[in-house]
């Protein structure tokens, strides 16, 4: 029997992937959404691979240790654990999420060239930890997409402590991750908004530039 | 009175249904959604014609035979049937979505000419059964809009194996299936969100070519 | 004490509103909506003038006579109840919806004046009563603002005969209609749909042209 | 224990930060939102800081006196609590609610340079208290975005008496207001939706001009 601590960040994580169903940001069997769930050594609760992530229930989700095995629960563990692992031991992370918007689709293959997305100059930009002014800048990582997962976190660990918060693979999408649940979840809010509103500066900047 | 099983799928299907018009899929009368409730001899579990996808009950459905004649339930069956038998039938699928969304609606008209809309590079597509890299390319065959179900479902079955889960009717929308509900509604939430990124790729390219 | 039929009505006219507003067509205290509760002599349901359309019970709704007054309920009937009461007459509408909708503001502006917006070509027209193909165009009259709510409905008398259950104002919104309260919500979404990809279609024309 | 009118305006308020929120006005723990408890000597209730407003309880708002102070409840005060008291102050404003949308963001920096952003000639201008006519324009006063609260306060403070009931700070959102909770309420709506408005009239306008 799952004690108190667990069901309540199983019930919290379940909630957070509704929510994040409903704004499009993880449709199909898209994303994927991790807490920890004990730090060393390192056990991940999180959503299986191949399911709907708004319907999950507290009861479908699975445990993974830090090799990516499922140590509890039915179902796969996702390739892409594999880069949830890394966020969590770089950066302390306590909660990931993974995320395929519009936006964050669209925008990271239009960066990959350059290798990052710099966003600058809004308030909103205050809701990333250690951030205290709008008037600053930011570069968000965009690594190339791979289906090998190995390859893509070996790539992404030494852009990680840099990063804020936020990481993005070309055509695939957004992980946003911060020290707990509602930490991660602010910070993607936050770069999601960012990236959304980045999509509408370029269509001003074509009409401006007439 | 209806066994377990058709009740649990009415219920499902009802809730599928309201999902898709919340997202703005299935306005007006429009959209039809059906499930296999028996394989040989099909029976098709299904809304009827010209009511409200959005808001109908489970006991509201109404169940279809092999040559689209309603055999229980009150109402008619959609002239659209045809094109939902055609596709259980060629590709054993166990539920049919199809919707009228705006970027569905649009896209199909904009690739009506070249008969097909290639969508790829794209992490989403492995949300499509049988895909299992971002890195290849899919055709969404389109065929033009025709009143005449029996001739547009003779001019779809060539296409329908080798069609992503999904075919469009330009200047209509999607048809999206699987082989049961929750397999038709996966492939329906990345095709809709596959048009609707399409779209946005438009406008940026358009913006980049200046 | 209200009949059943009253009561009814009006849970079914204030859940409409909800929904609409949901979508964002009636914000602030934009929009008005009404049923027919008696049709000869005439009385209306609807919300009174100055109140968040969204969040109105069934015990705030007014009754309101032909001639526009207040007969029963507290508060003021909106003067955009002289259009509603023209639509009632001219048509025999049993529901009047006039929503402030993004789509239906920008575009009955830009169609002003040719007093006439046509939509075309698209399946969800059959939507639209007595419409059998998607291969059609119907022309929604656009009429200019006017605060002058008797000149206004006389403007537009003319015009609803012809009207495809639809009426623009420019920079203002639109009146859909139908016999009853479901009949005008089917046509209020459909007309809102093809409103906005109205809109979707002026921007890929703009992007084609290059 | 609060008193009834204490605990029903922190119901309300809670509320309309959760709607406020479903629309992507406030992502992370953007945006801040206050109500008028006492008029004299001022109580502000008021979210506190760096928090989601989305999932704000009663029981976690927090009351600060006319110098900025929290006097009850857990938790610091923003120190955009400082415009708040100010538009209260100045306006007699009853609700102040901060908002940080997507058209808020953009319009903002788009129209700082020259203070001012014009909205004119839409019926949605009446919901503003005073306005009479869609036949109008009204300036929503642009102020550069700074970090520092007692400055940005001090250079609305002269603005806000002629502001129709908004005010923009570039990149950063808008503020809106009225004499209560319900007014501001809808002053929010109205300009929110004005803003999205004029960002689509853009894209229109540069369409036309090619």
């Amino acid at each position: 029997m799952p004690d108190a601590n667990t069901t309540a960040l199983a019930k919290a994580l379940c909630g957070a992937m509704g929510e994040i169903h409903r704004r499009g940001w993880c449709d199909g069997t898209g994303g994927n959404f991790s807490c920890v769930l004990e730090a060393d050594p390192i056990r991940l609760l999180m959503a299986p691979s191949g399911v709907h992530k708004g319907s999950v229930a507290p009861i479908d989700l699975i445990q993974v240790n830090r090799e990516g095995h499922v140590v509890l629960g039915n179902g796969k563990a996702s390739a892409e654990t594999a880069l949830h692992l890394e966020i969590v031991k770089t950066c302390g992370a306590g909660a990931v999420l993974h995320t395929h918007s519009q936006a964050g689709t669209l925008l990271s293959q239009w960066a990959c060239r350059q290798g990052r997305l710099e966003l600058s100059g809004l308030e909103m930009l205050k809701g990333l930890d250690g951030i205290k002014t709008h008037d600053c800048s930011v570069d968000v990582p965009v690594l190339p997409n791979n289906q090998n997962l190995s390859e893509l976190s070996a790539q992404a660990r030494p852009l990680l402590r840099d990063a804020p918060h936020g990481l993005l693979i070309a055509g695939h999408g957004l992980y946003a991750w911060g020290r707990n649940l509602g930490s991660a979840m602010r910070h993607l809010e936050i770069l999601e908004f960012l990236l959304e509103q980045r999509w509408r500066q370029l269509l001003l900047e074509s009409i401006q530039a007439k």
